[in-house]
């Protein structure tokens, strides 16, 4: 039904604004597996030091090479979804796992979640607080009970009962997350934020974070890492994983742990993790929207996903995603987004911008 | 595009199963406006009391006369679909508010969402113990807050600083479910469910749930309340409160504050709202699923729903969906939904099976 010449207008389109990225170019279906990954989108400054695009860069790639190499041994797409967000909840670069940002209480709260695209089988926690890897407690709460969503104390509990490792709250504190956190307190105490009604505050506080959004935010508080891959059986699995916003209210859950906003993988269509303000992303239902496009349009993985994500305002965030072909596409709306992707077919590459990253 | 015929053979496939049930007949648009409600779909007992059938039935009649009256004066959308489950969360006949059934810690754990289909906005709070009317802090949610959804003790906290009423979680205590989940547990307990496994637990308990299922459950236990609207000025919007499930673990999420699977609504499709195992409306988006039908294949409100409801298993639930024109649809795959609908034409109608019920 497509024609290339159509292809090449959309791409064209989609590179008319400077805020709308797509990074694939034609389809390039990769035989065996395809992998991608997100370490959060936002406003990345293009002022950060060497030291910390190194390190932003160099987690990226190294859990792509794991989720790369266990891919070429054979390994399940779920088992891959799981083995590189666990890789990347490990590294405080990236906000979720040991870098999850703070809440406004000057705690930490994670939320994740997983599906796998053979069975449509999924599960997430919203709201952990002691759990180390919340992506391995999402994927027990999807094969060990019959749920789909446990919780705050609810997701404690279930913890209580498996094999899953635990630290205390202190153990996701690092100190750029905690002088940001102070930053974002004393503007809104600046504003007098806390002597207004909560919708003066919501208003004023979405002011606060537009002009913060223009300094230098470590890249850690973006937001969420992702991950989707195509396996070399042909299946599809997606997971997200979280710390969620910056000084957000306790309590409170975005699009990470809500499987079709944040998650969603079906072997039909494509598999999917996104990033941003994870409230538009639930309004829309993003992640699964775009299979919804591929389904019921007939669109390719590359429209259906700029179309889904025109839903949105610029700024918003982005997602991450590979169809049953192979192919992949990494769509944002904000000025940057981390993330990697790699195929059977040698492709392997790490960006912040449009630019690809120099690997070592 | 649809002739009449095409629609007449839709309505015959339709009732060849007795276990799928989809009550509208040819399109009827309503000028002005529509109202569909539902108090929960499950295996309502044929041998139910007159006095137990009479509760049911006048807490349906009760809640749609106030949502018709409403609409007859011009109320929005959003007020009505707020007034008419806040009556139903009043009512201990229905598994919210006041009727919600009990956790395995015999406590009350519940759920809500509301949806504005004219600008997409959207609230949801989940596992609240204190707020005796959910559905307005979720609607509060909405409104004065940047936030979707809030869970646990940060919604309570939220709940703190907003005009709600609130009540000791004994508030929710009724007998008939306190007998209800003595039997529950029973069973789990005599067929050994304390010493296995959370895996072998979730597959014993599926079938203890299905043997009780064949006995008289109260109406009360089955699920939810919910309600669509479309006013006279062509705004939609939907809402659902819930109790949740019988002895669910606390912390469980079921699809109710899920904004897309127990609840969604948009101006230029349909609203939804549904009632039944809560992780097969995550899994499969239904709500969201059916506007997406409506939008992206071009199918009517009845065609859409069918379709959509499809994916899930008999017995797992229903949804009633009222669309722009005013059409109604309440589809469900078990035995019967408890459901109510009346429209500017003069419909006015309670059901728990196929049967229209005598109103006084």
């Amino acid at each position: 039904m497509k024609t290339l010449p159509s292809l090449l207008l959309l791409s064209l389109a989609a590179c008319a604004s400077p805020l709308v990225a797509n990074d694939s170019d034609a389809p390039h279906p990769a035989p065996g597996f395809a992998i991608v990954i997100h370490g959060g989108a936002g406003s990345p400054s293009r002022s950060m030091s060497a030291a910390e695009r190194a390190a932003i860069v160099g987690g990226l790639e190294h859990a792509l090479t794991l989720g790369r190499d266990a891919l070429e041994s054979g390994a399940g797409a779920l088992e891959v979804v799981e083995l590189v967000i666990r890789s990347l909840e490990d590294d405080p670069n990236f906000n979720s796992g040991r870098g999850a940002v703070y809440t406004a209480e000057e705690r930490h709260e994670l939320d994740a979640s997983i599906m796998d695209g053979a069975t449509l089988a999924c599960g997430a926690v919203g709201g952990v607080t002691t759990v180390r890897h919340p992506i391995t407690l999402a994927r027990l709460v999807m094969t060990e009970t019959r749920h789909v969503l446990f919780v705050a104390e609810g997701a404690e509990a279930f913890a209580d009962t498996q094999p899953v490792e635990r630290v205390d709250n202190s153990w996701f504190d690092t100190e750029p997350n905690r002088a940001y956190l102070h930053r974002v307190l004393e503007e809104r105490r600046s504003a007098g934020l806390l002597d207004v009604t909560p919708a003066e505050r919501s208003a004023l506080d979405a002011r606060a974070m537009a002009r913060l959004a223009e300094e230098d935010a470590p890249a850690s508080t973006f937001g969420t890492v992702g991950c989707a891959v195509l396996d070399g059986s042909g299946h599809l699995a997606a997971g997200t994983s979280t710390g969620g916003l910056t000084a957000k209210s306790f309590g409170r859950i975005g699009d990470s742990p809500i499987v079709g906003a944040g998650t969603y993988a079906n072997d039909a269509t494509c598999a999917v993790s996104a990033t941003g303000v994870g409230e538009e992303f639930i309004r829309h239902g993003i992640a699964r929207d775009i299979s919804a496009r591929m389904d019921y349009l007939g669109l390719d993985l590359d429209r259906a996903a700029a179309e889904t994500m025109a839903l949105l305002d610029e700024g918003v965030g982005g997602v991450v995603c590979v169809d049953h072909a192979g192919n992949i596409t990494m769509n944002y709306n904000t000025t940057g987004m981390l993330r990697a992707a790699a195929d059977a077919g040698g492709r392997f590459e790490v960006r912040i911008w449009e630019e690809v990253e120099d690997l070592d």
